[in-house]
């Protein structure tokens, strides 16, 4: 590529910096985090044909390429201060990366942050992003504090975007509305910073929904557990968890998969003891998102299913093995 | 790749933190910066084929990988703290993930960094880091300090990797040993942490020379002027540039284009008033890094170079174009 598809690119991406002391254009960024909080720092590379679809709007993938990465400071209870950005790119196109610079910069505006630095190079479409949050010492909710008898909760409605992969492959007929609604769910995930936020001090645990809910679960409990004195399970009620109208009329088997097994939710999955049930109803509120208690931890290992009548469900869900099949897993 | 190859790769990567609060392993990592630091951040992305070759060494590849972005930091003079890999990998091959995190983990801990976090995907070889870094409010070195009458340094030997490169290529022909030094200065640069912290407060300007020598001054010329009362141009000195023995014997224009646009040196061209020479000098000694003053910063546009004599050679010198050649530009 010649020089001037560098400051096509640029131009783009080049925005002054209003809130950190130096963005863009020198060897390194320069942050200023606020004095004695701690820095959290995520990252995620989006690879083409694995993660997104080469048929996704350019701009839904400037969206979701940095709200999964505002997904997991959500999941911390950080607050988002600037982002990196790291392109591959097979051919210079001026309107795509103006599409997806938008989704970027909408989403990086919704929640006051900015780039402050970049590599950009030819290469298969690969969209690397790393993202930088703070949080007060001893504040950051990790997966590490469920203990038995703390009731999980899940933010918001998962399973559309696991309905929605599931009609684009062909397994599954949708009608119109909920065929949006999925895609939408899938295309544009609202990162839960706000419920993040308001959960510090309140969850014992958190963790953000990107391999399916049992899936993620399943990280909780391993690094919240086994404790010195009781192994750690789960129990999940399915009559309790959210079911949005786009699963209205499935069967109840499809819905469970999407609700249990799904991916690509970027909804919460948190814990806390049940005496601060009020509490976190409060943070929901304040953040403005719902939240539904769907269960419980318990001194047994492994996660049971079950119905409104006490009775164990029997299913094959199971956390994606997306590698090879469509997403990437953390190192 | 079954959930099994993902083990695998972690038991390479994941390693206990000790200067950090949180690792690898949950949501984000947590750091602590030095209470009133600011953060210094860079990223890079290497992708197979423009970056590297693929029949480079896996241990030199991690060496690279994170060198490049140390020097980044090195260049900022700011204190490394950390860093985040991000590794797509067409196939799991335990012996090549063994020697790359070898090459890695090795110049981390001779940094006193670590990996703390990440994200490993299927996909065509590419490696993306973001490194972080810190340092004291109004001390980072910046590419806009450079003003008239400053001094320009490089440190150590550059022209070593262009030199390689030109040979592997064929178009040029190398003894073993220049051609063994040539192969070491492209495959495991050395970032130049310590000098870059030494000359906190003595330079006035920095950059590490990824682009070429007057590529990169280029760069510093752009942010540092033109000031409000004249225009930024540059004189090197031909005679004056360092001259590693692996450029011995070789006809002068060769050399010349080694030294001053060769690319992938990851030395520090710096400028400082000529008050400061001592200064620096002092830095380069406490860093064990030679330095060489090799021309001035002028008040006349453009990039003058002289011979001995103080004639004006002129040469097809220029930056790399590296996109679309052999390197990725910064965004």
């Amino acid at each position: 590529m010649p020089l001037g598809e560098f400051d096509l690119i640029r131009r783009h991406f080049d925005r002054p910096v209003r809130h950190q002391p130096l963005g863009v254009g020198d060897d390194c960024a320069l942050l200023a985090p606020t004095p004695g909080q701690q820095l959290a720092v995520s990252t995620d590379l989006l690879v083409e044909g694995r993660h997104f679809l080469s048929t996704v709007a350019p701009q839904a993938l400037g969206h979701k390429a940095l709200a999964v990465n505002l997904s997991d400071l959500a999941a911390c209870g950080a607050e988002p201060m600037a982002y990196t950005l790291s392109l591959a790119l097979p051919r210079v196109d001026d309107a795509w990366l103006g599409a997806f610079a938008s989704g970027l910069h909408a989403l990086a505006d919704a929640h006051g942050i900015e780039l402050v630095g970049g590599d950009t190079t030819a290469g298969p479409l690969t969209i690397g992003i790393t993202v930088m949050g703070q949080v007060p010492p001893g504040q950051a909710l990790l997966r590490s504090g469920a203990r038995p008898g703390h009731v999980i909760w899940v933010s918001g409605w998962p399973g559309r975007a696991r309905l929605w992969l599931d009609a684009v492959r062909g397994t599954l007929r949708l009608e119109g509305a909920s065929f949006e609604a999925g895609r939408l769910a899938m295309e544009y995930p609202q990162p839960r910073v706000g419920l993040g936020l308001a959960l510090r001090g309140v969850a014992s645990s958190a963790i953000d929904l990107s391999d399916g809910l049992l899936g993620d679960l399943a990280h909780v409990l391993a690094r919240s557990g086994p404790t010195s004195d009781a192994a750690l399970g789960a129990r999940i009620d399915a009559h309790r968890l959210p079911r949005h109208p786009a699963l209205a009329g499935l069967p109840e088997e499809t819905v469970l998969a999407c609700l249990l097994a799904g991916g690509d939710d970027y909804e919460l999955l948190f814990t806390a003891p049940p005496s601060r049930d009020a509490d976190v109803q409060e943070a929901a509120q304040r953040a403005g998102v719902a939240v539904h208690a769907i269960g419980q931890i318990v001194e047994a290992p492994g996660v049971e299913v079950r119905d409104a009548m006490g009775r164990s469900l029997e299913g094959p869900w199971s956390g994606y093995d997306h590698f090879g099949t469509q997403e990437g897993g953390r190192a």
